[in-house]
């Protein structure tokens, strides 16, 4: 029985990594359950026997990638605080890993369109992110930014930026130095004064 | 044969606004000629008379996005000159049409993934932007902006801003102020002392 779980639970992992590289190829609109299980070697029907749609199969596609990208997020702090380094940490852990990066700027952008299935999940992912995002810069930096602005209004800039700089780096990675960028944004937030 | 001419001419700009609408809703992958065709009460194949493919489709709606774009960034600056304040001035028109907006969030993020007809455009554009808004930045800012940030640096770093900015206020208009956020950011750049 224990076997028998631990295997449903490898196939399970390997249907969602596929779907993960499937819709980072081809967006959820352009991806078929078909193309998915011709990857793991399965019929239609034997990967919604795992999970019974295509919206089911987004959905936890997005929420094995959240759990991949807390645990960089959360490791390199001290008592799993989240930090602006540890920020930057993904930032850099993003920049090896082009194809987790494609799949969230196409699923990301594709969400924004009416009845898509994902958009309520990057809905309330943005909120609740913009909120922590918030309180991560306000105990670092305080209340007062420079130029008067505030942590609400740098949690929003800051996910505006990582997610801009992925679309410029995966169009062209030779030319944006997508970690550099993200540290010279910081830089701008906590106001590191000119050299002289 | 004039008349006639202009008939044309205006039943190509009606077919690329219903492309850009269905674009827009549907993401290239997922829309089809038929439903661009029915739009305007054309068949498929009155559709293809005037553009061959979907593919050229796609890019003639792409260039004539950046035709009215233009329009808006040189208008208001003085002798056709693009300052910040223009660029400002687009993220607040852009506020008022998220179709628009959608359109290319869409488009632009589909357009990471290999083969993707719109690759290469949005890869030139970005290219030629990022470097037309270095000099921008320069020509108002100088050589070095705060925290010791280069105009080559402050550049991508703008583009990103508008393009997750959009992200983010597509998904929930009522929580993001776009052009507010934005001159938030463009502060940052102009290094705006704290008010103390």
């Amino acid at each position: 029985m224990v076997r028998r779980r631990g295997a449903r639970e490898n196939r399970r992992e390997e249907i969602l990594l596929a779907a993960l590289d499937v819709f980072a190829q081809r967006g959820y609109t352009g991806a078929s359950i078909a193309s998915i299980a011709e990857r793991v070697g399965l019929s239609q029907q034997g990967v919604l026997h795992y999970f019974p749609s295509k919206d089911r199969l987004l959905a936890e596609v997005l929420r094995l990638r959240d759990e991949r990208n807390l645990d960089v997020l959360v490791l390199p702090g001290e008592g799993g605080a989240i930090t602006l380094e540890t920020v930057a940490g993904l930032v850099e852990y993003n920049a090896q890993r082009p194809g987790i990066v494609q799949s969230f700027t196409v699923l990301s952008a594709e969400s924004v369109i009416e009845d898509h299935p994902a958009r309520n999940f990057f809905k309330e992912r943005y909120g609740t992110s913009r909120a922590w995002m918030a309180e991560v810069i306000r105990a670092e930096l305080g209340d007062e930014l420079p130029a008067g602005l505030t942590p609400e209004q740098a949690a929003p800039l800051m996910f505006a930026v990582m997610d801009g700089l992925q679309l410029q780096w995966l169009l062209a990675p030779d030319e944006i130095d997508m970690p550099g960028l993200f540290r010279a944004f910081l830089s701008l937030l906590k106001g590191a004064p000119r050299p002289s």
